[in-house]
């Protein structure tokens, strides 16, 4: 009943098939670096000072170990401790462009024990917000969720705005998209095809936004801004995103892991945008829990 | 016998005397936002594009809770969730020149219930090293607790090691110096007298360091290896360190106590430096933890 050769299966050809679109797209081709490590091993596929990515990652993982660690088990706490698997495949790209958004994807499959489940999702981060990107992107989530069932968008995307948050700062880290964690609800089959819709989804949610976004003209005002608001990226993804750190505690490539991170970040003090200019826009107007799809 | 009062005057006294120096050293002056907040507060002193300094704050901060969070209570857990106060004065300067090292030091003192304990330490993260950098830097640490008792340079020159340790990178942040915490193995009068010395201890530990390099000609490229290493003070300081956490969990100040954050930082995916390069010679011999007072 659970078909972990046709997860790799798939995992392994959707991060091919993504690589090779974001690739055309940027008109450099992406790294290939394969490693093994302590039975589990992966495929990084990276790109550095691209034509359209500052540094993209997309990365394939197939990691065993002998004990679930804490951050994968909130729900399943009988189950820490013991042998598990997870695979999957998880992307970051930060266009150079500041214009365009940093968008995160992620599907993955754990067993553990007898017990599987997956969890996957995406969530867009735009550094100047756009009203039509922010629906397109919400609207490709809802309609990668709707075939299983009218129920999973509304508590996926509100799990994603729930998720993406930085308490300390009191922000959502973008607009959302949806979360999900811990799906075994119904049938090996359905929480699979699911997850196969998600990722399946990506490319038709973000490459749209990305095209019409990675030539806008831009100057140093907005590469700064752009810097400063990766520093949220940065903040969110070390001190509250549960893939980080369970990747960091279970054995994976802190490279590959770490590849999240942008490649240029600034800190600054206590910085607030001028009020009425396109920076203040984006807090006032994007970074807010609120319904895209409901005018 | 606990003089609440007295270490309050001593810490507000220690953050003006260090600022004043440094602002002398800088030649520009240091902001001055005095806040409030849940019965507690504090005064950040900040300045950030100095001639020195890219970035730097000397934080005073005195802070009330109901509840003492986790991360402030691995070694009572009998006093987890009780009311209780700390004060201190935390430091973060970065230099903007390369050759200068970034350099952390902290005071502080708890009081819960009945119970009251001392941390604190210095620690040194050079971008270039140099061995009498490291060496005056480790004979100041050892200077400043000689009068209390020899057994303790040797504890906390260790706890610092395995303190500023980024498991997930195998190195250690830098290259070290003090770090003490639930100081209270003798009177409240030794264990302060003993935290004094290491607060009075920082100027004549780090400002030598300091002239020296700061005038060093440096380039693109140095500029360059700055901002890489300082992604690991970032990954540190939001993925390890107890005082980053226990702030933002306690109602710290979230702008004061990511003052910490460097400027500007960059990522780059499997960096390795050139061999026998001074890039290759920071890691080789100054990343590794060691006595730097025996020859």
């Amino acid at each position: 009943m659970i078909d972990i050769a046709g997860a790799r299966d798939y995992f392994i050809d959707l991060q091919t098939r993504i690589v090779a679109r974001l690739e055309a797209i940027d008109g450099n081709g992406f790294g290939h670096d394969a490693w093994e490590r302590d039975g589990g091993g992966g495929i990084s596929r990276i790109i550095e000072q691209g034509r359209v990515f500052e540094r993209a990652g997309v990365n394939f993982s197939h990691v065993r170990g002998d004990r679930l660690p804490p951050s994968a088990t909130a729900a399943r706490p009988q189950l820490a401790g013991s042998a598990f698997e997870v695979m999957g495949v998880s992307l970051v790209l930060h266009p150079l462009n500041p214009y365009a958004p940093t968008v995160h994807m992620n599907v993955r499959m754990f067993v553990a024990q007898s017990a599987w489940w997956f969890g996957g999702g995406m969530d867009l981060t735009p550094y100047y917000g756009f009203e039509e990107d922010a629906i397109h992107f919400h609207e490709s989530c809802r309609d990668a969720l709707a075939p299983f069932g009218a129920e999973y968008h509304p508590r996926f995307k509100r799990w994603c705005d729930e998720y993406f948050f930085l308490r300390h700062r009191g922000e959502p880290r973008g607009i959302g998209g949806i979360f999900y964690d811990d799906l075994s609800d119904r049938s090996f089959d359905h929480c699979f095809a699911l997850t196969r819709s998600v990722g399946d989804s990506f490319l038709s949610a973000y490459a749209p936004i990305l095209l019409r976004r990675k030539d806008t003209p831009y100057g140093e005002r907005e590469r700064d801004f752009q810097a400063y608001r990766r520093g949220r990226y940065v903040e969110f993804n070390l001190v509250y995103d549960r893939g980080t750190l369970f990747g960091l505690q279970s054995g994976g490539r802190t490279e590959a892991i770490l590849m999240s991170l942008p490649p240029v970040v600034k800190w600054r003090y206590a910085w607030r945008p001028e009020p009425g200019s396109a920076e203040a826009r984006l807090y006032a107007d994007f970074l807010v829990a609120k319904d895209w799809l409901q005018p």
